[in-house]
């Protein structure tokens, strides 16, 4: 099926990009190394870095700003952290590793019995070669995480502790890019950025996203689209509370993270379960190639929770492959460059694109020649030959005919049809052309 | 379960006839060596047989006519259709197989090349003994159909071809039968007429349609009925652009095509999708006794793609066997008088019967007892005894009493009962004549 | 998933009882030999033993009174009846067994040649052992329940029958046990009492009854409960008639009847379908941890045909083990004591209360911080450390805090969340206790 417009510009034209993939891969591996957190200036690094490719609108919120329930928090920073034995060697050590110290651990420099110690260790049993990663935001205490071989290590009496960390007033940085399209309407794209160095979670979200912003810079846009790049949890709690006036702009989103490993695409849909979004995102990945996943709303996994809690509801789905939680590897050393891939990184960029397009295409059409099928074969739209099978291109114009009555979409067709939308939406682009189909405004 | 009613005048009663199979046969291989087109005398020659059953009446709508987007083409008649080898010998004759020519093709007498031949030639390598069946209604262009055989036969460098064929200024030829009912109310039955020496497509369905008039018209009626026999595409448009103002009358509408080959039985729903006529249909052929196909609406078949359009959205149906495309002898010469059989049709025959009976009989009643269940045991409705499990009988009445509340039909009342639509029928009845049920108008 | 809220002395508090099973079988025990019918003082010496575990209020009807189509019949009773044969020995004994007389039966004492005595025989040849029970309330006539063995025994020409009953003006007694709650919305229990000697059906339903109210007596109650003990078919629509002023007070209700069998559960739906009764049982049955049955209502079985008769209507489904009619001891002496077990029964008693415990719980709640989720750690719900797995209960915090938006009752969240009522009624506890959440009114 091949369509005879010409949208190279537009979101509807061609997505594929050859070496998109290492593009983006190019990306996580410049801010794989940082150490960043849900504040500090691990997530200011990351940010220039990605102002390299797109001209991020930074933000600061500065400690204390009551955001919702929630009160921003101080900013959390570290230079250094390690754990010595008695030999002066140090057996945990920070620069090896950023996830080895938990996220917003307090300051603490003195020699501990290793049973206090031990109170502070997280490791994970199950792969005594990885180390787990941890997070203590909102409760001031310190810790480690460590391999189980690490752990079992620990032989000695007391080791000497030190975490150079701050905990101070300070800012929790987030960054926008807005997109103006023809209309005020807005797409939100969300991903979050407080993770250190885990690549799938989700230096695969930040990356595949801003590779979308830059691409979708340089097109046509019937909507605008506004790029979310903010820590999890009280970064979109901060981003809703800072936006709260301007929320009804947005008429679709979605939360994109986890999109650089092997598993299948996964949708998971926003609280309202039927927004179009959620069945933009189902019919894309129906017609993906793959087995795709599609998941119920339910309220925990990533922003998606605030984007959709009962008092928001906005038609935010998520999209992921294998979700938080249902891989081995998530949280841990283990989700490192070797575990996101290329050419997972540029098919996830390729279905959010679709995504994008169905949106940007689906609109409500009228048959302006609803009594009977108009004659097709006299426009040149049908074969001339009778008796034989119908291709499939004039079955499309068949349906886009029968079912543009004002109430169906285009996607309502290409769902009914059991037809790809471009398809459908091809066919929509022929016959209004030929007169015979006019916009519903 | 036996029905104490006595309705063998109406269209309730017993739908069995006898040897009802052998006689639509019959009709099917008087009509099967006419060469039928979308019009001409081939039309004309078949109402006039078709009129020795029921009196049918004949319209011509001239050349030329307007119908919504399509004008009624000139009219083809042919006379005699050949390609003569050297020798002078016909190697393709129209005089063997009347599929030997397209459909409409216009006018040829002359020594033509073979490389031009060729390019005017249909085969179907995958059944090589099979002449296929094609058509050019609307690009004036000339053709012949051939087996593979025949086709690789071709071997002189070149070939006489005629084609003794005139497309003129003339009329489309359609025919109608009413019979009034009770009510100005309609069931609309549409068949297609206008294929040639092809006996599922669609001889069954003019034979089957013809004979259920006659058998109508003998028989009680709470609805009219009208059945058109028409050709395909430009017969239906015709037949609603000359009856526009009038469509409102019609109820209830099928069209029976391809009812004579050993498939099962397909219903193929209305636009609407839950029309009476669709859970009609469908609750007799869930009970029909053999596992029957029921499809969703598609713009794609036969008339129904007029009668659905979405100006036009009547409550029309469609029955086959094998429906169109999904059969190899689809639309070619082994479409033969032994592909079809008399046992095949009687039980098409009976099963549109059924399907007519339910719409008669589906009325909406009210349990005039509604406060309880009504003492059946008192009115001889009941077994006596107790203890014992209950006949489908007496469970019958029962579900009619429950859901007599005029919001259930009874056809509402067949399906939540999971029992078939006579038995619930017949139920109420009963509960009629002992004064527990009144009809809701 | 463990509770803090401490409410052992309401419905919705721990309903495992020891030794539970043991008692309602002492009562079934108890109940056993007497030969109970619709009317007589069958019914009354078994409400008698009754009192001893709950103050029942017993009512008598008197014959003739007029109830809906109905008319509250003679009173039957019994003192005895037999079959001699020449030697003067009781072949066929009442004495041995209640259901060797069809209940009912008028008296009679004379000889009687085989032929006619065959005719008012009873057996049930594919369980020769058995003895069928058979009524035959509302025709006059006498008759016989045997054995396949004793029916094939009788080889003399004649035989002396006599049945020592009386068939006079009277009353139908039956009892009601009301328990006020909170609300004056009641829950309707319904348990038939007119059966002889038969175990499961439904010695079973009246003692689990009587000891559901014995249990609920006890505890703080939100709606008002309201237990009737009637005979099947004439009670319940005598009851109805009675009571046809008040029925709109009740809001839930439930038949229950043969709970004593190895079967699963089997709830069978009100007519209604989609009743919070329907709801809660579906949801209870669905996590008691077996695979239980759910059947949709359908106008045969026990009293729920009365209360979901189109008039009355009423939210009214029924819980069973096996139901009515599909186990083969069914309406036969092998429904005996052997046949209904302790455990059972007691597994029965649970589940019904757990029913009930939804509807006592079962409110609608509004989110007190509905914009992003309220921050949880803070007020000592969530755990403090990030980066690890949920635990149940945290899940289902979120889960009633998301969809509390006074659309979604407890019932609504924990079927969306999968989860089961208690571990979601739990979490709605601790969220109200912390603020975060508002009854709706």
């Amino acid at each position: 099926m091949k369509s005879d417009r010409k949208h190279k510009g537009e979101v509807a034209g061609s997505v594929h990009r050859v070496g998109i993939g290492d593009e983006i891969y190019g990306l996580i591996e410049k801010l794989y190394p940082i150490c960043r957190s849900i504040t500090g200036d691990g997530v200011r690094e990351t940010l220039e870095i990605m102002r390299e490719h797109i001209p991020l609108d930074i933000r600061e919120v500065p400690s204390g700003t009551q955001v919702f329930d929630w009160v921003v928090p101080k900013e959390w920073n570290i230079r250094d952290a390690y754990v010595k034995n008695s030999r002066g060697k140090r057996i945990i050590d920070f620069q090896g590793h950023n996830l080895h110290v938990v996220s917003y651990s307090a300051p603490i420099n003195r020699v501990v019995p290793l049973a206090e110690l031990r109170d502070h260790l997280s490791s994970l049993p199950e792969h005594p070669a990885w180390i787990p990663y941890r997070t203590s935001y909102y409760n001031q205490t310190w810790g480690f995480c460590v391999s189980q071989k690490q752990l079992e290590q620990l032989t000695e009496k007391e080791y000497e502790v030190c975490i150079d960390s701050t905990l101070e007033e300070g800012s929790l940085t987030y960054a926008e890019y807005f997109l103006p399209g023809e209309m005020q309407d807005e797409v939100l794209i969300f991903t979050h950025l407080c993770h250190p160095s885990l690549c799938n979670d989700n230096l695969s979200g930040i990356s595949v996203v801003a590779h979308l912003a830059k691409h979708l810079a340089a097109l046509k846009r019937r909507y605008s689209y506004r790029f979310v790049f903010a820590p999890g949890t009280i970064g979109s709690i901060t981003w809703l509370s800072e936006n709260r006036t301007q929320l009804d702009q947005i008429k679709h989103g979605l939360v994109v993270a986890l999109v650089g490993d092997d598993g299948p695409f996964t949708y998971k849909r926003s609280r309202r379960g039927d927004a179009e979004i959620d069945r933009a995102a189902t019919h894309v990945l129906r017609h993906c190639g793959e087995e795709a996943k599609l998941l119920d709303f339910i309220p925990f996994g990533y922003d998606e929770r605030q984007f959709c809690s009962p008092g928001i509801n906005l038609p935010v789905g998520r999209l992921t492959r294998t979700p938080n939680g249902c891989y081995p590897e998530y949280h841990t050393s283990a989700d490192d460059l070797a575990f996101v891939r290329p050419e997972r990184l540029s098919e996830s960029f390729i279905q959010c694109l679709k995504i994008f397009r169905v949106l940007e295409q689906n609109r409500y059409y009228e048959n302006t020649n609803p009594m009977c099928e108009p004659q097709l074969g006299r426009r040149g739209l049908y074969r001339t030959t009778g008796g034989t099978d119908i291709p499939g291109r004039e079955l499309a114009l068949l349906w886009v005919l029968n079912m543009s009555d004002g109430e169906h979409s285009l996607l309502d067709v290409a769902e009914l049809a059991g037809m790809d939308f471009d398809v459908i939406c091809s066919a929509a682009g022929e016959l209004l052309r030929a007169g015979l189909l006019s916009p519903v405004e």
